[in-house]
């Protein structure tokens, strides 16, 4: 089935960047004009659309039947694919092109055709992505409730006893069992759990460190709800938090719901994220947020656009994006808080609901 | 560490094909000459070639130290990296691109520096991946023969009759304890297991289909040993095979041998293809051979290049590729047979060991 309203949404964009033909190639996106999902691996997959067309070119291996509005053209392992793009092009023009297709695809259009116009057409696509319609906040809103139940049963786990010398692979195991029993098969990606120090290197990798006394928790996970994401990231504390722990963890809360304020429509993303920075620099922690404030978030956990520094995308009504400000101790502890919202016509509604007051546990 | 006997043959291999400059993005590759591995996300890391230069372009949230013949340039992200990349690249230079690189970066390289020849990279670094030397052999045989203890244990396994009734599902899962039990922490890929008519398409992802008397079984698996990659299929029987399948079944042992015994120093790939392809269709069933005869195979499950039609590459000793020929028959059954060769100077050594006699289970 092809999905009429973003593609008239997306044709209109065209028009209005002077770009005559997108050439689509990341699944997510083919996903999302078609609802046509499956993993081609290496094998060349396009959507190639126009003002007037819109064709889906494929490899045999995967038979598909057309739709209304939806052409298909197949090809086998001894055809060149590209072929049937720029079969379709008209001298000259201006093509879109998808920011993930491999670059031997590419190199190819290039060697067949120096006439065409080469542009980023992702750019495109991403700002169609970007704004949700009502039918999809509805969905984010309720895998974000149904995260805050998991976060709850992932706090009550901690709490209990039997949590003693857990380790971070066994809560994340837990995490996908928790979210099993409220009905969510498909998590957002793998939870990430980090003890003590490990919370403090940017790219840990969940493994076999027990929880003990004195370590804080960082827990941050989502599932897919209705095919739309959750993601939420609380820091908790394994014991007595001293007083360093406790004046970080009050600087992050208050640098995540700095940025959420500062969240409504004409607000430029950059803007959010130096809601978030200049305070956890003023505090002195700044060269220890060592990421970007946030990520869009839909169908796909991370999309266009980024909440960072140099974002020059103006917050609109039916923006989704995660605010996840953190300041990371190397050897000491690594602290985040992270949040979605959602632009509305006023301000933004935080999509999540789980209490962001430092909780410890025993 | 640099790997530097793989960089001067690559090197030469530059010079040879009038390439000035190579920019290596996918990390497999880069992991092939610098032994640095990690997950850079979205984010651009690139490994440029040149005959003075071996500079790794990487974002700073990945820190890594220079090693002899290696230089890092680090960046952050609000920089766009790829100026470090043509920075270095005289005028009018010809650049070999990855072949996966995103196209978002070929596209700002294009537009930064319109001088630049563009051709595709990845053919040089494959050809020189592709001859293994006499230790990566060593290795790949060993995983081999791990491998078919593997197998042992899978047919032992589906034999017993505590295997009644299994689903796909859970003879996959066995087969990761089983690799677990031999020493074998990472798999080359997620185990396939078709039963019955599953086994005839294309792409059948294992599921909850129970094995039942009358069906036909297909395992296609493999592990990692000391960084390199078995791979092997079996197809089994649970009960009595009727006619047809046991026909067919030799059709695809005897396409698997042929192909096998075409294999030495000077033949082209798409001849051992046609080896296999040829006798299919002699016996009625070329239709139904619905792929390639093989791939390449390393540190990597799939490396170039392809046994197939279009394939001009030529044997030399030390190429080690898969063939694996399979008939199809599409509400019926699939048969598949793979072992994988290593090319020697008079033919070639098939690496697993394990019976292509049909074996059916009770």
């Amino acid at each position: 089935m092809v999905q009429n309203e973003r593609v008239k949404k997306t044709r209109a964009a065209m028009q209005q960047n002077g770009v005559d033909a997108l050439l689509i190639t990341t699944m997510a996106d083919i996903r999302y004009y078609t609802e046509i999902d499956f993993h081609s691996g290496e094998r060349f997959v396009g959507l190639l659309m126009t003002q007037d067309k819109l064709l889906l070119i494929i490899n045999k291996l995967f038979p598909m039947l057309p739709t209304a509005g939806l052409t298909i053209q197949s090809y086998d392992d001894i055809e060149e694919p590209v072929k049937y793009v720029v079969d379709q092009l008209p001298d000259g023009i201006t093509i879109g092109i998808d920011k993930f297709m491999a670059s031997q695809f590419l190199l190819r259009i290039i060697n067949m055709r120096s006439d065409l116009k080469l542009t980023l057409g992702s750019a495109i696509v991403d700002r169609v992505k970007m704004v949700k319609t009502k039918e999809e906040v509805s969905k984010m809103i309720k895998a974000s409730q149904i995260n805050d139940r998991v976060m709850d049963m992932v706090a009550a786990y901690l709490k209990a006893a039997s949590a003693d010398n857990v380790t971070e692979l066994e809560v994340a195991a837990k995490i996908a069992q928790f979210n099993e029993s409220v009905g969510i098969d498909e998590l957002s990606f793998t939870p990430i759990v980090c003890f003590g120090k490990n919370a403090a290197e940017p790219h840990h990798e969940n493994d076999e460190t027990v929880l003990e006394d004195g370590m804080g928790i960082i827990v941050d996970m989502g599932g897919l709800s209705e095919g739309y994401c959750s993601d939420m990231t609380r820091t908790f504390f394994k014991g007595q938090p001293d007083e360093q722990f406790k004046k970080v963890y009050e600087i992050v809360k208050t640098a995540n719901e700095r940025a959420i304020a500062t969240v409504k429509p004409g607000v430029k993303l950059s803007e959010v994220d130096a809601a978030a920075r200049q305070y956890i620099t003023e505090m002195g922690y700044g060269d220890y947020f060592t990421h970007r404030t946030g990520h869009g978030i839909g169908a796909d956990v991370h999309e266009f656009p980024d909440v960072s520094a140099v974002s020059d995308v103006i917050c609109e009504p039916g923006m989704t994006f995660s605010i996840e400000p953190g300041i990371y101790l190397t050897d000491k502890f690594g602290i985040r808080i992270e949040d979605l919202v959602c632009v509305t016509e006023e301000g933004c509604r935080v999509l999540n609901d789980f209490s962001k007051n430092l909780i410890n546990f025993k």
